[in-house]
């Protein structure tokens, strides 16, 4: 095995894909605007991902097949543009593997003949969110005003500590290799796995490529996180608030 | 010396050989699983695997003569089945290390003509254990359905971590490479090193593959382990339970 | 993308220019220094280097652009002598990417006719700087005896720690590679942003280089500081002193 | 630059030289005995070994100057045998590094026509040591037999977690590679740098390999610390013991 391992799963034609990417990160906003898309609509997995950049780890599903880990690449296609959607359940565990396998990625999406790239993910307000704004950056000027007109918010030098990990990568090595490329970061507290901010993700990402998905799915996960935040509300006002951990938030997502 | 340094101690004509793994892990199950086989059967040693994944040590035995730390795979013939059985007292010490060393068994496998792996090891329930279960998880249907007959039982989504380690990618790479592979992973507390634990992987191991192994020092070492229990249990009664730390289980095993 | 990737913005003709570095570091009085000469002098931008060995991000500007995390190199005119400046908002992040990093950057010297480094950065004395020497440390005799003119002090075994990160790399690999360097260390608290050491770093520079700059926004830097300082010291005489974090530093800065 | 640069100084005629090691370690014996041994000796600077596996650092000497941190080989005559003498300050900071720094080592012995390796080191015992025994451990019986004739210890399975670091390596690694290699491990508290330990091991190397060193300067730093722990001593009957830090360490040395 190389360092990164592309296995070939389908070679469908696909017309100048969009690529989306969704892997983890906070409050799971990316992965679950991804997910939703993959269940909404039809999808086929075109590319799995291996590499040691990987936690050296295999998942388990439901009948007891391990499965190494990895991410894919699923072909979608949409009234409005057809997308290559990229997600997975690790990040890289290592500076230079985000490098590495960020570039991978985009060898990827060189081969289907992407040209423009969104990378999806939240960022951390500290309280809990009312307002859902979906914060931007972008490799060029056109693509900033273009979103600007479909309501994302660009502001000066936010998120401050920049974008790191792979969405930050798609935009810093996209742009030097010719994509043009855009982080829709949905607004979210950053304590927990948040479905609403995904869902104003997707709303820019449909109006901008003209495309229409169900929202019903998302809903229903955003009702059960509201019955979620509720009970700490109480709880809040009735004792010490308590401090969800990332165990927590793994089995509430 | 490369990266991996594969040292060819003997070469013995194998029949299909199944490799067995049993390196450090959880209640060591693994590794007192096969260091039994080891004193069972006359086993032969066929190669060392020395790497700068492993940490940078030499190991002092009984005579003060010291050896580089490396794995090791063992030879073995049963009446049901031949087997390659390795060992060690180290995993990989990083991500990319744990995939290169484990692609470096699974090339001596291929040597040997292995088809047939299993991963064996502990699963923590954070409890001490009454029933000795053991968990599966294989790369093919027809393997999970060959253990499941055995006893083994197989779980929808557990381990809920995945298997990690030189186990966990046993099955991820050894599936990618055309290996059938299986872990079987016995129950055990986590807390206290585990013969009765390995004993019952054993015992899976040894209907499967239709071998029979004395049980005896296994059972040994098991009682030795129940005085250690019966005296932590007083203990808990008299005061505050005792911590065992990693350093005690060292010396406990 | 190679694991380090310099990139060619322009060419500048310039006569053995003295290479000047300033990344981030003690007091930031390195930084604070280059982006001092930057702001002060007309200069071009020759080169961006990217590579792994920084973080896996990419900063977002004014009007939402992001941009992937790079040294910068930009020559610089002065009536004393052309300056080679490099500068940027990371340091590699591990000991190999120091290594690699400060070759590349000795590389672009080279192809610059670069002869003279001057790495610019803070010693922490763990105690309000009243008076602001520079302390010094160089590759050569000769280096020490001229800049002990300029007013640099040269204490043996000082600093006790030695040099660390990419200034002391620019003399250690720079003299194995030829390069005549000197680190110039202004002496700071430690614990604040000094704009006072940065302006002591650049007299000595000035006077070394025979180029003159203004002083003037350093001067209105280290104004801020000193209220800062001065609201410090005011409540460190009314409660326990506050002890400023990282963070803090770096919205301070 | 390479990952492993070897700068050759000197190219003296040995005669099958005892490669002699004495790196940063507990109680800094290693290096206490090796420096002594320099001090003592003429000696020739043969080799310095750079790289990138050391930490991005230069320290600073006497004059001001800077030097980038190596390791260092120097040639020794002695009327029982030549030398060469292998120290430095810093271990290196990664398994692979160690790995690969060692094989460096191994390297230029094999150059001078090396045989027989010392790897020199302390083992701590946790408390203040009376009697000065040295512990052993070596490649083959051979030199297990010779060395226990003069008076070293060796222990079934001890050190208990094996050596680890350059000594261990250049026993693990020199013996693959064809070299006789012990190491000598003086007992020290592990708390305090210590010199009386260093004298030990250099007793036992003095009659092994039949040359005479005066240990006049070694008695004086014994002295010296015996002195930092008579103090150490009264202050544990006054008060609370004090616990020296590394830090405190460094300095005592």
């Amino acid at each position: 095995m190389d360092e990164v391992d592309i296995e070939i799963v389908a070679e469908p034609a696909l017309d100048a894909p969009v690529l989306i990417e969704g892997l983890p990160g906070v409050g799971h906003v990316g992965k679950l605007a991804v997910e939703h898309l993959l269940e909404e609509f039809d999808s086929e997995l075109v590319r799995r991902v291996y590499s040691e950049h990987f936690p050296p780890q295999v998942s388990v599903g439901d009948t007891g097949l391990a499965e190494l880990v990895c991410a894919e690449l699923h072909a979608v296609e949409t009234e409005g543009a057809d997308l290559l959607v990229l997600t997975g359940d690790f990040q890289a565990q290592s500076n230079e593997g985000h490098y590495r396998l960020t570039n991978a990625f985009l060898d990827v999406a060189e081969e289907f003949g992407v040209e423009r790239v969104f990378a999806l993910g939240g960022v951390p307000t500290g309280e809990l969110v009312e307002e859902y704004t979906v914060l931007g950056a972008a490799t060029t000027e056109t693509f900033v005003e273009e979103l600007t007109e479909t309501g994302v918010e660009f502001r000066a030098d936010e998120p401050a500590g920049g974008i790191v990990g792979t969405s930050g990568l798609l935009l810093g090595l996209g742009a030097r290799r010719g994509f043009e490329a855009a982080c829709l970061m949905g607004e979210t507290s950053g304590y927990l796995v948040d479905p609403k901010s995904a869902w104003a993700v997707l709303g820019v990402l449909q109006e901008y490529l003209d495309f229409e998905v169900e929202f019903g799915a998302l809903e229903e996960r955003a009702d059960e996180m509201e019955d979620v935040v509720g009970k700490i509300q109480e709880m809040e006002q009735e004792q010490q608030p308590p401090v969800p951990t990332d165990e927590d938030l793994r089995y509430i997502g």
